[in-house]
């Protein structure tokens, strides 16, 4: 049975994330088609993503969002991040948060490159999950960053001080 | 069948939002008819949106307040964010939260604007996800705001440091 | 049918707020009966609001507590809000709660005023969201403050900056 | 029917708390035996707790831990008191927490006996709870402190200023 | 029958925590098989935790992850936690926590250390909670310690200040 991919992204969000799922999905594969969502914040996203899973039986879901750079935009993506995790535990059906804080990036240009990429691979991570979850498993303790350069497993130089 | 749509509000707020919702609701168009419940404050919101939802079967709930400037003031529109984010996913319904911090504001003629204007928009948002969900998709990724100008989608000028 | 009000308290507040609570209500009204619990601290209070809901039927509870002054205080009331906010989530029925902080007052004067004020305005409040909820409404918007003069509503000299 | 009341501490802690809550309980009365548990840690308590309760039948129990000075173990106790908090509201069953912060007290001397006399006082409270739940109400309002001496009740002198 | 232990842990880590745990559990003793998961981030952590538990009938389950040293890492090293708190009392399964932040050592091969040394004494406590829970209540308040050295009980030089 063709298995069902939920993508739920913002209005609030200055980067189209929810399209660049769908993109990415496309190319990582097939037997799977995708349910897409739009809410206005990042605080609407956990009730998005469980209608998703018990209305229209999504198997996973990814969450994207991108919160803001004052203190209370660091809350409302503390609280989103929260019911996110309590969704997924009220249905066993995991949901891949992907947030870009905007401040993150230095300028603009650097945002959008941010958020395209941390997208890409995170909906590369819900493939995974859903279809080749003995993939991960392989990746385990490798220092998977998702956006960012990975920093890679601890050991080829053991003295060297940590960086990121 | 009619829908009907909840709008709560509190008697700490200094401004009227639960009418302000009702109007802007009104304008948005028909269809549905709105049920008011108004309590002491924000933390008295997630039951009562719940049991709008649960005993008077809303299909969609605002729930509007005006947390102060203080310390312990913020600490309260934390858990009452969490208790709303909490009602959703016990019910698979969205409430629309419409919080106007008293600090956002310098003065109480800015203040009554930005708890009018951001009241309106989400409103319109709540009306929207009810009645035409596809309307948001097509606002994906745009940076909208609700209360202040539009952040708009990255891109025209990539070199542009952020601002907002 | 007679209706049912909880009022729980603590050993750890400096005054019995309690006892206050139950005084306001048979001023408030008749109609409804209380029934009265204390727990050593306001961490117990969740559960305590709770059993007066399933195992004693009330109809509404009130929770008064008066965390202290230090970091580990404030910590312990926020556990506690989130707890009766969860603990009206389960149920569907309001328990309005009442904390006065230590630091709230200068002397034990006003500390002692303090918490008799607001636990009556707000026994009053538990009052009303039983009987006269169209009360509340008409409230509205009107920067009501339990324990401290009110704020009022925004409007009369627009210019004016904000105090409260 | 003879009741339960259970007893969880941590390897983690450095005083033996769970033997002198048990200790304490012999010297409040009879009526009931006691169950002990042991895990590693304060965020091990939470299901522990629960266990005791739905799985050992307890009518109550005793959480004992010791968190650690350092902002991280802060983080752990606040965790640990959240789910404390929500197994409560699960099971409509008290759980009376005892946690000694490492830095409330100034050198090993102390440390132990503020565990001791804390994990008693709360044993006491703990029976109270279950058997004479009359006796705590008498109490409401006089500032009790567990460990520590007494804040007393507001009132003897009130002009004072609060010191504790 | 025989009794089953998950492991998860995550790409994030820069150490194959899960491997070690299946190591030194297979060195624990007989009676059990693990099962093994992988996810991306500590907020994936709490639905597979939970998946194992429901869907594949673990017993008991070890939780390994490693938070950056950022801010938002603590913070959703945090959200983790509180999931796999709740995980924990929606099944009445433990869930052993492993963490290692990376700002507990000071260069790559004390962290390699660090996260070996943790992994294997808490895969110790997974296996004592399941087959000899007394085990550890002859541990309690014996002040252990996973990763580094064991701050052992209060008592031997009462007048001695607390240093760890």
């Amino acid at each position: 049975m063709l298995r069902r991919i939920g993508v739920v992204d913002t209005t609030f969000s200055r980067v189209n994330m929810g399209s660049i799922a769908e993109m990415e999905l496309r190319e990582c594969g097939s037997g799977f088609r995708t349910l897409r969502r739009t809410v206005p914040g990042v605080k609407d996203l956990p009730v998005a993503c469980k209608k998703l899973i018990e209305e229209d039986s999504c198997d996973i879901v990814i969450a994207c969002g991108m919160p803001g750079k004052e203190a209370i935009d660091k809350v409302c993506a503390h609280e989103a991040s929260q019911g996110i995790i309590q969704a997924q535990l009220m249905t066993n059906i995991h949901i891949v948060e992907v947030f870009v804080h905007m401040d993150e990036a230095d300028n603009e240009r650097e945002l959008k490159k941010l958020a395209e990429n941390r997208t890409r691979e995170h909906a590369r991570n819900a493939y995974l999950l859903l279809f080749k979850p003995e993939m991960l498993i392989r990746q385990a303790g490798t220092g998977q960053r998702q956006g960012f350069p990975d920093a890679g497993p601890v050991g080829e130089d053991e003295r060297s001080t940590i960086v990121h």
